[in-house]
């Protein structure tokens, strides 16, 4: 029979337990700090209608959607979940009475993106989102929760020096009214203004030259960003630039309330308002924010979010405000790893259980038995076989002791431990062995 | 703006916390059994090639991949996969040594199956599966591994009392041999006889008839499993209805094998010979088995598998001998809801700290930061609001406890707790509170 390929599907990965242990450990580090701040789990189908898909995120982001090959061109043509949100959005009005607002979840699963697979810049085809939404709230309190929430986790994670940048989009509106920018040409720019963390200011003013601005209106444009951004209080500045012309300054008071919220939940740092940060996605309305990490810039952010009151509505028919935050855990675990931070164990085993010999076969299932049954994890060896070959396995498995039940021992009831990392080995009654793993790491 | 309907994937659907909580309990009580047993966790991509899910479940089964809109027709087609078991093979083919074997993993992801959707016969077109493999053992005590925990997994969600019902696909093999039943025809058979616990013995002979065998064949093959099954010791009587013969009875060997292994691990009961048990999969090759229910037996299996030693082989090259295991997560969810044993929780928050006006909103904000500290979940209601409809709000969402500062109590800087269920009220210091919570369910 001829061999099949065990090609895994570009832009894709698997994850063997050295990666899965330090991600669900992760993972549950930041479920139970959404769970401190009253967020419930909730799943969703990983296929969902294109009509429910369609028109929410922006036409670029559109064309990334999946499509199965199953009724298309039909109303039931559907395809794999983008993200979270809108599902969540769709989920809302299914229910309707089902669930009480404000309604807080969160919701942990993979996504889909029909991106070229760049792999090298980290860009997947699938990778898991984790969302974390209060729906039904319109007031900033909410907002200030997330924002609070997500420092929670991140310092859960062993990141507390994370920093939360803060902007509105009526703040952004506003300015590019100021600057002369019609409301037709803002997402436009605002898209360039998005790439200066990773191009520069430069690279930004290349950018809207590039995409049809004038070099007069760039120019402003940058003189603008950067003076707000450089003042020594810009929330100040921009209030003030604002007033000056009678423009709408709604979104500044809107953030003040954000961190006076903030401030009453004592979180008195470690949020500060950035005019440069700009979110991407259309459905934003009111405050957004990105969780940066100060040692490690070049990382992008950890988490982001705001508040899109807008579209539940699309499928409500009346508004139903909303704020959420996405929190990148792919990110989180390369800064994490970068920060020398992950463990590297490839097994929750403690301990591998050896087979001596054939004879003494159901010792050690018995001995592997007793160590199960006390709570320790243990692999056991399946079948007699050299002992060499045993304890290469062990070290290749990454435990660090060999249980093993020879003659000896088995005639006084006794165990040897051998500690890997030391050659040390050591005979004990299995109780004894019971506690020296319990304690091991 | 016109609204968008908010429909669901037909066969799919959403999990609200009233769900997701006791699944999330479920599923973590299952990785804990599988850690003991030596298992770690692993994850594939939802997305595999074709030709990777081609040629391995069978033409039925086969037909229910979803597939993509993307390459259609080229060799990067590819759909969704339809178990863990196939990507399993791929994963240990594409990792070669840089896992060692045994490799003993454990995968919990969904799995899509383009079935008409019969929601109510319990049949999605999205769910997740739960299985755990040892690839690399060849020994039958693999085998016993993987059955006494799954009876360990059984115990820990609540369920002691399961069977696991055991055969294997050389004794399957060898009675059809008995009965004269071509190679070619056995599929067909036993795939009559695996409907039995749905329709019957009767049943089974009518579908063997409407299969097309002929009505010599259908009693001869009833009569034999019949009297296999009402045997005071089955698997002796196959054995010497077999050697009778000259028929292979390494299966009845092999199964002896399984069960003395059992025995060394301390599982001495609950494990049994079922001549009517098959397994529909094509891939396996030695042991197969099913767990059951006693108390329950219209649930049907809560969890199966066996040995296939041919799959991994497809891809690799070399046979590589593999045993493994589904647990079936949605099943046993169903039958711990009807034995009762489902709390019903619709929110992991011990309480809701209501906000008495505007001036109080930072003593409630305060409050609730404090508790989250001390690891106490609570929710907060997110704006000043008429106090009686925050309660009703708190009971909606399914909390015990109210918690609230008024006047009264910021200024003696207690907190007042209100019990739900009693409607006690109570003023008391916050560290109280705090232990009132941490007690409470």
């Amino acid at each position: 029979m001829s061999v099949v390929r065990p090609r895994r599907f570009s832009g894709t990965r698997d994850f063997l337990p050295r990666e899965m242990i330090p991600r669900e450990e992760m993972t549950a580090a930041v479920k139970a700090v959404f769970a401190r701040f009253g967020y419930d789990p909730v799943e969703t189908p990983a296929i969902e209608y294109l009509s429910v898909l369609k028109g929410k995120y922006g036409e670029d982001a559109e064309k990334l959607i999946y499509t199965l090959d199953y009724k298309r061109g039909t109303p039931d043509a559907a395809g794999l979940r983008y993200d979270l949100t809108v599902p969540l959005a769709r989920l809302v009005a299914s229910v309707g009475d089902d669930v009480p607002l404000p309604f807080r979840r969160y919701q942990i699963q993979p996504v889909w993106r029909a991106e070229r697979a760049q792999v090298r810049q980290g860009r997947y085809r699938e990778f898991v989102q984790c969302d974390a939404d209060c729906v039904g709230a319109a007031s900033m309190a909410a907002d200030a929760e997330i924002i609070a929430m997500v420092r929670a986790a991140l310092a859960e994670l062993g990141l507390p020096n994370a920093v939360v940048l803060v902007n509105h989009r009526r703040i952004l509106s506003a300015l590019m009214e100021y600057l002369g920018v019609s409301p037709s040409d803002e997402p436009r720019l605002l898209r360039c203004v998005d790439k200066r963390d990773k191009v520069g200011a430069d690279g930004v003013r290349a950018e809207l030259l590039k995409t049809g601005f004038s070099p007069d209106l760039a120019d402003s444009a940058l003189d603008l960003f950067t003076r707000a951004a450089g003042d020594s209080d810009p929330l100040a500045f921009v209030e003030h630039t604002l007033s000056s012309r009678g423009l709408d300054a709604t979104g500044v008071a809107e953030l003040r309330e954000v961190l006076a919220h903030l401030d009453d939940m004592g979180v008195t740092q470690g949020v500060r308002f950035d005019p440069w940060m700009v979110r991407g996605l259309d459905y934003y309305t009111g405050p957004v924010f990105e969780a940066v990490l100060p040692d490690l810039p070049h990382m992008g952010s950890l988490a982001g979010g705001g508040r899109y009151d807008g579209l539940i509505g699309l499928f409500l028919g009346r508004d139903v405000p909303a704020v959420g935050v996405t929190v990148g855990l792919d990110r989180i675990f390369t800064a994490l790893e970068q920060l020398g931070r992950i463990s590297g164990r490839s097994t929750r085993a403690k301990a591998l259980v050896a087979v001596f010999d054939a004879e003494r076969f159901p010792h050690a299932q018995r001995t592997a038995a007793a160590l199960r049954d006390a709570g320790v994890p243990v692999a056991l060896y399946p079948a007699p076989d050299r002992l060499k070959k045993q304890f290469r396995y062990a070290s290749r498995l990454g435990v660090r002791y060999v249980v093993l039940v020879g003659p000896d021992e088995a005639e006084k009831g006794l165990v040897a431990v051998k500690d890997l990392t030391t050659g040390d080995q050591q005979t004990m009654p299995l109780e004894d062995a019971t506690r020296l793993l319990e304690k091991a790491d």
